[in-house]
């Protein structure tokens, strides 16, 4: 199954100059978004896993599936504000100003392994910032896993020492 | 398997006096989230169903699963200036002024089977906008979902005319 095909090309969002790869129609077709979870998962096999981490919003999409697919539980990283419980938290660089992603205090216990996904790598930045929350609870991230890869951004470069898995490249 | 064991109350979040059903200890347990779906799939089943809606952002991590699971296509319902193609928008009122969800134009077709589905339902107003989105676009909407009904905010006769299917109520 050729999944680019289910990826759509909008110009100019979120603004001028970036053509954006939209993956709703991936998602919006149900053969071709269960083909990319079991090739996500298939990509990891072999790989001890305890949880799934996936940051707000897209990262919950695929994190969903993958956790319920390898029957793992499912940790959201958050915007600042949205989780109840006690969290730590960590601050990333936009083009503007700067961001944060929260984490639940308790929702990872030490040495247990995470598995890390997203739908996208562009820079590399909110995996950067998730990363950081994972480990500062004692998590051992054991892989990172994209829908797609915008190789030209070379997130993958800011990421070295993680094995980066990306279905799609760019 | 008592779901509600996972289910942690936070008291005062987000605001005073509000006692916060926390999912996040349910999805992080693998065999929990997965018994949670599976629930929740066995109680549509019979249903027929071409795409499950979801709002941002706890809709996701039910909805990505559920389509998963069912092999149906998955259809996010975001926040104003979050869905990249072209959009419809609904706005909702909130305790202090108003917000707006989207849904891409092209992401149900006309006659279209539809099950929405969210961690909570509390007074409605969220499902109530969803629910006209799908509408709008020619959706036809054969049921809610959710983990979890606060049965004492009444949210389901707001929504008389569609099947409500809940996990836990409290």
């Amino acid at each position: 199954m050729d999944l680019k095909k289910y990826i759509r090309i909008i110009p100019d969002f979120p603004k001028e100059g970036i053509r954006f790869k939209d993956i709703t129609p991936l998602l919006g077709d149900g053969k071709a978004f269960k083909h990319a979870i079991n090739l996500l998962a298939e990509k990891i096999k072999g790989k001890e896993i305890d949880l799934i981490v996936g940051p707000e919003a897209r990262g919950f999409v695929i994190g969903g599936p993958l956790a319920y697919k390898l029957e793992c539980g499912f940790v959201p990283v958050r915007k600042k504000g949205k989780l109840p419980g006690e969290t730590v938290n960590a601050t990333y660089v936009l083009e503007y100003g700067k961001d944060a992603l929260e984490i639940h205090k308790d929702a990872i216990k030490p040495g247990q392994k995470v598995f890390i996904t997203d739908d996208l790598l562009a820079t590399g930045g909110t995996m950067k910032t998730t990363i950081e929350l994972v480990e500062r609870l004692g998590g051992q991230v054991v892989g990172l896993g994209f829908f797609i890869e915008l190789t030209y951004l070379e997130g993958r470069n800011s990421l070295t020492g993680y094995d980066v898995i990306s279905l799609l490249k760019y």
